[in-house]
């Protein structure tokens, strides 16, 4: 994969940038401390920077393969302008192979198919860009409804917490949970943030930690583990959380960890809010059982930013998502609005609503 | 501090070593990568030594403490063999102020103070190096007690959490709720043992999984926020922890993340147990609101292994310990034997059996 540095200032909007009629991914490996872009030329390099995180978040990957589309229906109708239509279906196996949790990127697929299928003769390229940067936009969008839908559940001045990255980085912009947290912010609800570590990826201390503090809201960092111990010291009402992807019963897959927040919201009698787009749904998906968990690598827990960290020959157990149940959820908040105490028959409703 | 290597097989057991006449520190931060040792000629040194967490686990703490008083006695008969007892005292109070939360440091200082009190005429040191070698010996012995009880209460094979490190590098040797683990997987009652890598100091990671891999104990190192998934997973019927110091009532302070481990693993039905000598115990604090909860530098959150993470200007909370209350325990393990469901009935009747 390609690095390159951008002439543009580098800010969590642009996690995701088409530009001069190319993909360039911001390479959240390594920030904050380095800026750089990855190049994606072609749909196997977009496909590629998914798999190994280059871009994250599950609407973000949504956005990303949305764009990572339009390159493969390029370079297909170049090859081919009559069979560029069938040739597309394998390039959006190999999206779809990326990553297997975060429904948006199979939500994305499907939103752009649909709209291939839709298509007459002709290069498809400026009808499928048009898709893409409509989906762009329009999770931005979104994300701003839901930030105001989210924080009109919050009294504040609070204390909230909050799990991995959600921000602009994991989005087409302004954010999920973290939209939630900004809007709530900006109406002067939010006293601290405190923002989970988030391992192995460190996305809280990398992502989460220089979004917010670019944003000049307050945030303390802290061990995972700090998480009850912080709830047990008072203080925070809320904790606030994205997704990956939701079942039809409202049960919640999220960055590992979540789960053990939900649990001890529950004991400590603080509310617990999923922030995500209704894209992230899957009305397919029955319950929490039938969503696929990513496993990744052992080494990521094995090491800390590329240095082993442990003995030779153990092993590790590394999954990336875990899921929430629907009974341990305050709040669903999508850009159509809130679903409290979430079950199977309430996001039927939400889901038909328009 | 001075880096020694020394020609002797490092292993879990020299955490804390005298010899020679002189007492040498198993350098902890930098296992299992390095093997050096820091050479201690004064209580200076060891003070800074157990403040720089050189050594750290509450039994090992409260051993060199133990030594460090030795080497005091030693420099200030030389330099007074008449004012020697008295002038020991502020060598007591630079010892007890390098850690606050372990209590086995004040006990293990209150025992050399008290070894020191009866002494006659002449050097004290044969006496005082007699009762620290005791303090050491016993603790390793107290801990294969320790183990036999805490492994009666296993029903196996099953797989078992642990957090943070207990084991021969925290102790005298054999460890506290390593000490279970190893005294149950020799009855073949552990199938797996998750370990939590125990962020920031990635003591699990570090030590735990080089302890346990030496020992040939299958071991499968996890992020801490994992730990409830793995409950939910199933095959897990113990989390078993040490202590830093448990208060009258039952009151468990114990490293960071303890808390949310004792509050999953009730939700889960899950059986929590703590493994801890007597000398962790103190009928002195109340409970656990009375404990001093030490914050450590912002800056040991804010990096990983020694670069940092963070954007600049965000905060970290950084609490080494919480408390996790007596309703969340199942049982307390001591050198004397369990309690179950510990109270402060219990544990009064518990240390007055003796």
């Amino acid at each position: 994969m390609q690095e390159v540095t951008l002439d543009i200032p580098v800010s969590a909007d642009v996690a995701v940038l088409w530009h001069d009629d190319e993909l360039f991914l911001l390479d959240q490996r390594h920030l904050p401390g380095r800026e750089i872009f990855i190049r994606c030329p072609d749909v196997q390099t977009t496909a590629d920077a998914i798999r190994a995180m280059v871009v994250r978040g599950a609407p973000a990957i949504g956005i990303a393969a949305a764009y990572g589309i339009v390159l493969a229906a390029r370079d297909r109708y170049v090859r081919g302008p009559s069979g560029w239509r069938d040739a597309l279906e394998a390039d959006l196996q190999t999206l779809a192979a990326a990553r297997p949790t975060a429904v948006n990127l199979f939500w994305a697929i499907a939103r752009l198919r649909a709209c291939a299928a839709g298509l007459g003769e002709g290069d498809p390229v400026p009808a499928l860009l048009a898709e893409a940067v409509a989906i762009h936009r329009q999770d931005r969008a979104d994300n701003q409804r839901m930030g105001e839908f989210g924080a009109s559940l919050i009294s504040g001045p609070t204390g909230v917490i909050t799990h991995c990255n959600t921000g602009g980085l994991a989005t087409g912009g302004w954010g999920t949970a973290l939209g939630v947290i900004r809007s709530a912010h900006a109406q002067g609800k939010i006293e601290m943030v405190y923002a989970d570590e988030t391992r192995p990826w460190l996305q809280g201390s990398r992502l989460t930690a220089w979004e917010l503090a670019r944003d000049h809201i307050a945030v303390r960092l802290m061990a995972d583990s700090a998480a009850a111990a912080r709830m047990a010291a008072g203080g925070v009402s809320w904790v606030i959380v994205g997704s990956d992807r939701i079942a039809a019963n409202g049960d919640v897959a999220n960055k590992i960890g979540t789960y053990g927040l939900a649990v001890a919201a529950r004991h400590h009698g603080v509310k617990f809010m999923v922030a995500a787009p209704t894209s992230t749904i899957d009305m397919d998906t029955p319950d929490g059982s039938a969503i696929p968990i990513e496993e990744r690598p052992a080494e990521e827990v094995l090491q800390c930013l590329g240095q082993r960290t442990t003995a030779a020959g153990v092993g590790a157990w590394n999954p990336v998502f875990d899921v929430t149940p629907a009974t341990l959820v305050d709040a669903i908040v999508t850009e159509r609005g809130i679903i409290e105490r979430p079950d199977r028959a309430k996001l039927a409703s939400h889901m038909a609503a328009y």
